[in-house]
């Protein structure tokens, strides 16, 4: 264990004991919740409980941190698949997007069909053909870079029919928190999802803070070529792969090749991974269904859904398999995330985490004095000066940063570290903006645009 | 800019100046060379330079960690591919392990060529198809976990024919050194191999320190199943994907999702990869083609290979896309690879780093004071006391650990901290042993059994 004996000395032998405040000496104990948008219940006190077994040392069910594997579904359970999923109104908006300009659309029965809105035309048939050749018009025949600049500017131009806003902007906040939380106790977040990789990687990093690596998804091949010896990757409908039902598993296995001990979904089609990964696993393991139960905020469906996400199997075995089962409108305390950088009361998901402050003031910092700044997910933050403690609130918003009033313990230390301590302070209060730069350094900056602190992350 | 503030007011004011020695003041350059095994030349060069290049902030060609894909063939490139590709030796031991066990493979006209050594029969048609069933016979028709569990049998008990050693301890030392400076660097290091993703996930984290998530190879589907309840995937022959030729840019895109900034091979189905990492690439970028030139201490071929690994193509490319060529036998000093707790001059991968101490004879750290130490792949150790820095050298052998003597500047400090440094240097001259626990922590140990020192891993 850590014992704080460097300041003894000076206390006791060089005479700084007047300087010790009577008041202000107990530390504060700094644990703001990791889950705040989950209200207290029988759901957050599962997922605090499971993740404190598999991460404790010394706990009968520890869990080393390489084999901490958790998958999450996405439509239904990261974001809403109502009034249908997501991509497939990516589908809709691109074939009315290009039809004026590609008139040989015009003789294409099947679009033609998706765009008079007769879905029971795509939907007939056992393999749902019409759906699958509006699906390929739109995702194949194209290069991987062409597809993504689509996506990419559907994301900025579309908006959902009832919410009134960016799909991308309308993830959960209560399973964000879970993703940063997860990470920050070590665990590896994967999205299985029957989307389409391709779809979710071009946003997954950006959105959830999931890399495209770390995206399995529903696909079909890709062609290498040699474009004016330009190498480009053609996709094709050739060799489909259904990461959905017992799609899932198989490709947990092929993409991930390690069983997750945790499983978060929302319907039928996530029980096989969700059986995959809870039921004769050597390790310790969690699962958990999002029952979607609030029509006011978000949707209530489970047998009946609106397009896909049916909820009945996977929710009878809820029980005997041990699965928690989220009530939306019970659990959630809020429902809607707030994109980083968007007005807030948190804080941007990449500011969150610890940070060590390498400059104050251009004038460097004492190479053996820690002063650090922690900011949670909810806007509180904390951190040390060398010699004291302090927290308080930050306010950000897209990219503007203030401190608050900050609390602070009141113990003397040596003057360099005494004289540290008030400059870092000082410049925290002139804090307007901050700004996060590519090599990962954080950057508050003052009302004169200049850079008074700068901090690298600090490991979890 | 960290500058060494701290220690100054003491100096000066506290009247240590008399503890501080004329000599030894000069603060050690210690930069232990990451690439010990590759002989000085052009192509060591360009990799360091490269590496530099894209890491250095500030630099013109800086790229963000989270793009630092690198990724790596196997057979060739990591380990052998001759006399047979190691996967292959493993179809022939299996066949010739099981045939006395399952009298039904006396029927199999393929498999009893295969066990009498009749490749022709193997080879013929254009699919192979006498091979692709030798192949399904040893890799289909089991559940995932029985697979596995051959796969670590055999590597237990098989040894290379001219080499005389388990096959996994037949790995390239420079190229484990590279995988080990790549991630230092902030790179994310994948294989990317014409062989099995099954075969290959079974060692690969041991062996490489690349978990099964980081590695792309040639699959069948797998089939999920409950068996009396419990979740079982039973791998088929159902949709092969092979991970070989303009496969490989394919599977970087299918199963990474990210376009390579870095790529080493060894063959003509490494070029299409190498041209998707390097040709019209909005990043930096770089190649590397190992070339088999040393007969004596490995093998040497390119357009006739033992088996597979045909060079001529790619070779003959290498220099109009600006790929590094190397000379195995002139730019490797040293071929093969000391698995981890083997018999060393270096030291066990899992040791190389930087680690900070938390604590000395059960005693604590002070808490502003660093203690750190550090291992370099060639058993250069180098660390800070917190008031001085040390170096010397380690001698690690299986389990066992021992420090030489370390030569140390001779800075004075405040009584705490000297009394922290003189506890440190004494627990480090006591240790014989050490073990990485399951948590990730470092204990070094002495004659006694005793922890004498605690680390944790600190971020690079």
């Amino acid at each position: 264990m850590r014992i704080r004996r460097l300041l003894l000395p000076y206390i006791n032998i060089f005479g700084f004991v007047a300087m010790v405040s009577l008041f202000g000496m107990a530390r504060f104990a700094v644990a703001a919740d990791p889950l705040g948008s989950w209200n207290e219940g029988a759901a957050k006190q599962s997922i605090l409980e499971f993740v404190e077994r598999v991460t404790r040392e010394g706990s009968p069910a520890f869990v080393p941190s390489a084999e901490r594997v958790a998958v999450f579904d996405n439509d239904g359970t990261l974001w809403p698949e109502a009034p249908l999923p997501f991509q497939a109104a990516f589908v809709f908006d691109e074939l009315r997007r290009r039809a004026p300009l590609e008139p040989e659309l015009a003789d294409d029965p099947f679009v033609q069909a998706a765009l008079q809105g007769d879905l029971s035309k795509l939907l007939a048939g056992k393999n749902h053909d019409g759906l699958m050749h509006v699906i390929g018009v739109t995702h194949a025949g194209m290069t991987t870079d062409e597809f993504d600049q689509r996506v990419n500017d559907w994301l900025a131009t579309a908006k959902h029919p009832r919410f009134e806003k960016p799909y991308s902007e309308l993830t959960y906040q209560p399973m964000q928190e879970l993703l940063v939380y997860l990470r920050l106790k070590g665990f590896k977040t994967f999205i299985v999802s029957g989307g389409g990789a391709d779809f979710m990687r071009v946003w997954s990093e950006r959105v959830y803070g999931i890399p495209p690596e770390n995206v399995v998804g529903s696909m079909w091949q890709a062609r290498f070529e040699l474009r004016d010896g330009l190498p480009v990757l053609v996709k094709t409908m050739d060799h489909l792969f259904v990461d959905d039902k017992e799609g899932k598993p198989v490709g947990i296995h092929q993409f991930i090749g390690r069983r997750p001990i945790a499983c978060f979904g929302n319907s039928d089609g996530d029980q096989a991974m969700l059986e995959y990964t809870t039921i004769g696993n050597p390790r310790a393991s969690f699962g958990l269904i999002v029952h979607h139960t609030d029509a006011e905020r978000e949707y209530a469906y489970d047998a009946n859904p609106q397009s896909s996400g049916k909820l009945t199997t996977a929710l009878t075995r809820a029980d005997e398999c041990g699965w928690t089962v989220v009530d939306m409108k019970v659990d959630w305390q809020k429902i809607w995330s707030d994109p980083a950088g968007a007005p807030s009361e948190g804080v941007a998901l990449s500011l969150v985490g610890k940070w060590l402050a390498e400059d104050i003031d251009s004038a460097g910092v004492i190479d053996l004095a820690q002063s650090t700044l922690e900011f949670s997910a909810d806007g509180a933050v904390s951190g040390s000066s060398a010699v004291n403690r302090f927290q308080g609130q930050a306010k950000v918003d897209h990219n503007s940063c203030t401190f608050g009033p900050l609390a602070m313990t009141r113990r003397a230390g040596p003057p360099a570290l005494m004289d540290q301590e008030s400059k870092f302070m000082a410049a925290l209060q002139r804090v307007v903006q901050y700004r996060i730069a590519e090599t990962g350094l954080l950057f508050l900056i003052d009302a004169e645009g200049t850079d008074v602190l700068r901090f690298s992350k600090m490991e979890n």
